[in-house]
């Protein structure tokens, strides 16, 4: 069978959401596996990826990059996994995939950084403050099973990866709706697939310090 | 006639881009304007936006923040409008979303906030470094009218208003792919009708060094 689907990843990288994302759609896909340094930037992969980063896809003619792009491209192409929501709940599916992929990424990358904002940067920045991203994630998902609508969607993959990984690597402080939201995502067969590869690439090539090379 | 949209914004904010968008879509829509500092931290607001930050829209039910978010979600609800892309290109459509989104507005904000990334924290963040997210921008929209496939869409309003106002406003650098790609959009009638609201509104606010107040 044809695999048209390439997913260019590395599993200690972003790329694991995409990871979860394609055992969910279903589809046949072929990996390729990218070390960190000049794999990332050979220009065969600039060609996919100018920005030298996983993950990327590419589909037929196609090509996406952003973890969250590729989740929200591959609910709609095939739109038989049933991972979009229903019309009355694409507000929230487009809010929350854009306030992860911006305000959630920005604010946890500059606190684990160890960057603090003024006040006046803080009106500045999309993302305000740390206390503010993080209080407004939680009601998001604060007695939700699921963050837009009835139903599980590519929305809960994209948020539930940043929220139970960013609570596994200490990057997200652990809150009581963090945990009951990903309670009721973490077993999914998908992710448990995704998570095992996942264990696997880290035994054989995490470094002395236990932490994976790069989030 | 009843407008059932509400469009709550600050014309010297990131919400000048949900004013074009919706100036594009062309439907009825009600403007109410927050004050930056405690008219957008007001009870009521919070319970719209628990960031206490401008744009949102209210649309029926729906609440939608993030200025990405918004333009994507109004795409879809009125696709007579003709600002979502056909499906070929939606690939295109979501990665520049996101990736303007993304990595765009960490990128900019953090070199406007004089804030440098070690090489370690340039593979840790997704933005990388903010040369990368440049001259991946620039190749986005060499030699294109519009950013995803052949036709003017959501993505030109997000993705154009980051370009052309990154330049006037100096958080982005000039670059003839960044001059030639926002020629082909900046005289758009929505979007001067939206420039002609910002120009009145900021001879009325500026402050004493001529910047808006918030970007």
């Amino acid at each position: 069978m044809k695999h048209d689907i390439v997913f260019y990843t590395n599993p200690m990288s972003r790329a694991a959401i995409v990871h979860w994302m394609l055992e969910e759609i279903g589809q046949p896909y072929r990996m390729e596996v990218l070390e960190f340094g000049s794999p990332m930037k050979s220009p065969d992969y600039l060609a996919v990826n100018p920005m030298g980063k996983v993950p990327a896809i590419r589909h037929g003619d196609s090509v996406v990059t952003e973890a969250a792009a590729i989740c929200a491209y591959l609910a709609e192409a095939f739109p038989e996994a049933g991972l979009l929501p229903a019309p009355e709940a694409r507000g929230d599916y487009y809010r929350w995939l854009f306030f992860a992929a911006g305000p959630v990424e920005m604010a946890l990358s500059l606190k684990h950084a160890g960057f603090s904002l003024t006040a006046e940067q803080e009106m500045q920045f999309g993302c305000g403050s740390y206390e503010a991203v993080v209080d407004t994630l939680a009601r998001a998902v604060a007695g939700r099973k699921y963050i837009a609508g009835d139903t599980f969607t590519a929305a809960d993959v994209y948020v539930g990866s940043h929220i139970g990984w960013g609570m596994q690597f200490g990057t997200l402080e652990k809150r009581p709706e963090f945990e009951a939201y990903w309670a009721g995502l973490k077993d999914r067969p998908a992710n448990l697939r995704c998570e095992a590869f996942m264990a696997e690439a880290m035994a054989s090539q995490t470094g002395a310090d236990g932490q994976p090379t790069a989030l």
